[in-house]
């Protein structure tokens, strides 16, 4: 499977790896179990055993280590085999599995599986998570049956909200607002801009409430390969500036489990002043959970059901000027590949 | 896959595509999408967007068009993209599904999924079933998880009714009844002739309903790729001609799904003076659908599952004199296969 | 599928195999169909119509012949097709299924499926579980998703019940204990001596129930390609030989399904003059089954699983002195079938 390998991915939140607890997960066609050390530390291990094969994650963990239940191998967080309780107890050179680097961060847990030194100033920047003080943030995950492309295409290309999540985060006059795509860096940021349109099912619920005309953007950042953050809001119809709410930071990443599996994990953070209720607050939550889990999943699922085990572009699908930013997505990732590719070689 | 592509083929009964509605079904392993225009005209697309692969039954019906879910394009029952809500609103030339010709006719919606011109005239002609005044009709639907030459050869050799429907549509005494094959153009007829034998469950009950001695005769007309049509009934055992009850039509209709999965659908029309009382009736209708869901389809299934993927010949099945009518069959589709790849090389 | 084919394997208990019923069962990936002669005599034959590959155990028994349901061709047990009901009724030579030589034994029904002579002494002895005088017997059947060497494995390696089976079948006093692979002309003999250990869960069911240090000793005896025979128990510490009592011979009989999938039948021979009560004695057959189904299962599932369609030692396992046993028998296993695949070419 080819996936680029030095790049930081969410492998999960957090907090789902507990304190004496194992966490197991497949990750670009990895399986890797995570556990933390005695002081917190987590550790990311390869989840098979080096003598038979076994999930280590069935194991136990002992004084940092994971103990393999089959046979009593015990792993350290370095991934070497450091106790064999058979015979005289001597530990092969080869009895090693993957350690991966791991990072906490935003609330996320980071991990880096390529070979290149793992920087974590390289993690996606998602302080928006973190600053309490300005925004409150809620948080889902979704298993998309769906190669991570087509949902990062899902992402670049905003158009779609128009009509598959029309009366919830679009409505029919944004057709034809085109988008600007803008590259910084490795960073493509993909921006409509949507002048007097009726407010859309959240938003109005983000904003006013009265479904009077608005000025709307999308500016939807990817951050290579699989990592974005969309600013999106409305305001007053030809008012000159964002106000301090009607908007909020969405934070969209995908982390490829399989060729044709992703783990979709997304958040939002709202800025605090908003003028909802707490009930509107909560339906507002439901309703883009919603937007995502039965409107978005389905139809991505059903397009990678179609696609099956073609090529992409054997299928050759027309090109719009809507697909601007998912080509270029497309072309970096593949440039990537092939950068890693030669790296490799 | 290969299949027959120059043929008409069932697609539904013509009353499963409803105004309003949306009705796909894989045919041939083509997913199809089917709806009808405000004028009632049935249409078949293909049912995958030209652009990103979304099943087009997923979107809606918007002025004899179906518009795409995903991102609003719009095709027209051509296949053509005439609507890009996006950008410029330009359609590429190349944004197009392909469109097959349909037809209604006998109740069913005939589907042509090949290169060459669809002629009307060549749908098998089930005109009993359309003949009110002399025959009443039900119908019925089975997926069969099996090739469809398998379920043709089933039909193709009616010997079988002796040992898998023994007590309902066959009985001991039919056993070493020869087939003779006769052949019409490219129609197959494959006749079956027992006289004086104890008249099976269901042509008792078609019949006298006394168990006396009947001659009983089954005529299964093949007409190619996938159409059948039987001729099936018994009469005073030494009588010299069919009375007007004691016999029906069969209709037996094929359609791969894939190459491993088949759509049956059947129907029985029996001409009108019956002796039946509409109890009989229903319980005939029962028992003639118990036969095809309980005993064929079983057993059709579990052949498919023990050739796998293995070629048929390649198995060296071992051939008898009931074969004769099941191995025209397979060489007249061989040779039809054979003059359609030389077409398109 | 590459599997030893000239040896015994078990196929079934033998009363599974029922008069007047037929047993079938996918072995070595053959599907195979069983019954009786109204003698009682048992017959193996290819689960599968030499005329159109309908599962002969659909049908029917009849004067001691198969008849395939879907024409009602008979097949003796020769395999040679006996009747044909159809036209002339002639046979063709080639209408035949494969016949496997069937062996009762030990109450097992045993089956030969290569081509080099079925000689019945080379079947493995199991007469403790004859010896009714001697032992008390119970038996079990797990269904195991992974092919049998992996399971094989399994009991040549008996360090794993220190861990896996900890408190049921091992105690962590065991750890270290080195095993002794002794060789007797084809058969491995893996011995394990654990002295003065804590008597696990049901070693201390089995004997004084009092938890006090004892000698405990397992001797795992494979007899290829895959049949075991375990002499396991505990005695007083120090104590110079066997009781009457505190041991028990275990019976492991594995027999391949497919590449991925192996039936397993085990059984118990508790010698008589156990000191356990019918509930103790009720208790110990459940903790044992429980032992096999609920941690060995899952973890040799598991280990099939990790491995996938990959090859054994291309993922380079590491081995350990505990693995001199299942090297030895993976060895064997590897000279045999390429002894058989000369002796085919």
């Amino acid at each position: 499977m080819a996936f680029i390998k030095n790049a930081w991915y969410v492998a999960g939140w957090a907090d789902e790896v507990k304190a004496g607890e194992m966490f197991h997960r497949q990750l670009l066609g990895e399986r890797v179990v995570f556990y933390r050390k005695a002081d917190g530390t987590p550790v990311a291990l390869q989840d098979r055993c080096a003598h038979r094969f076994i999930p280590l994650h069935l194991g136990k963990i002992v004084d940092d280590r994971i103990e393999c239940l089959y046979h009593g191998l015990q792993f350290d967080c370095s991934g070497r085999c450091v106790k064999n309780p058979h015979g005289d107890g001597r530990v092969p050179e080869a009895a090693r599995v993957a350690a991966y680097p791991v990072h906490e961060r935003h609330g996320m847990m980071w991990i880096w599986m390529g070979d290149a030194p793992a920087d974590a100033s390289l993690i996606p920047d998602y302080g928006v998570l973190d600053d309490t003080a300005a925004f409150t943030s809620s948080r889902g995950y979704l298993h998309i049956q769906a190669n991570y492309e087509l949902m990062g295409e899902n992402l670049l290309d905003l158009s779609h909200i128009t009509y598959l999540h029309d009366g919830y985060l679009g409505s029919p006059e944004q057709a034809g607002a085109d988008q600007v795509v803008e590259e910084e860096g490795d960073h493509l940021l993909c921006n409509r801009w949507m002048p007097s349109v009726t407010p859309p099912g959240i938003f109005n619920m983000l904003y006013r409430q009265d479904g009077k005309p608005v000025d709307m953007w999308t500016r939807m950042l990817w951050m290579p390969p699989s990592c974005f953050l969309l600013d999106s809001g409305v305001h007053e119809a030809g008012a000159a500036q964002r106000e301090d709410h009607g908007w909020y930071y969405g934070v969209h990443i995908l982390t490829p489990e399989t060729e044709r599996t992703t783990h979709y994990h997304f958040a939002a953070a709202m800025p605090i002043g908003t003028r909802m209720s707490p009930e509107t607050d909560e339906k507002f939550r439901a309703l883009r959970r919603y937007a995502f889990e039965m409107q978005d999943k389905p139809i991505i699922d059903a397009q990678q059901e179609a696609i099956g085990d073609a090529d992409f572009w054997s299928l050759k699908p027309v090109l719009l000027s809507i697909d601007l930013g998912p080509v270029r997505m497309r072309r970096a990732i593949t440039r990537r590949l092939q950068a890693e590719a030669e790296q490799t070689a």
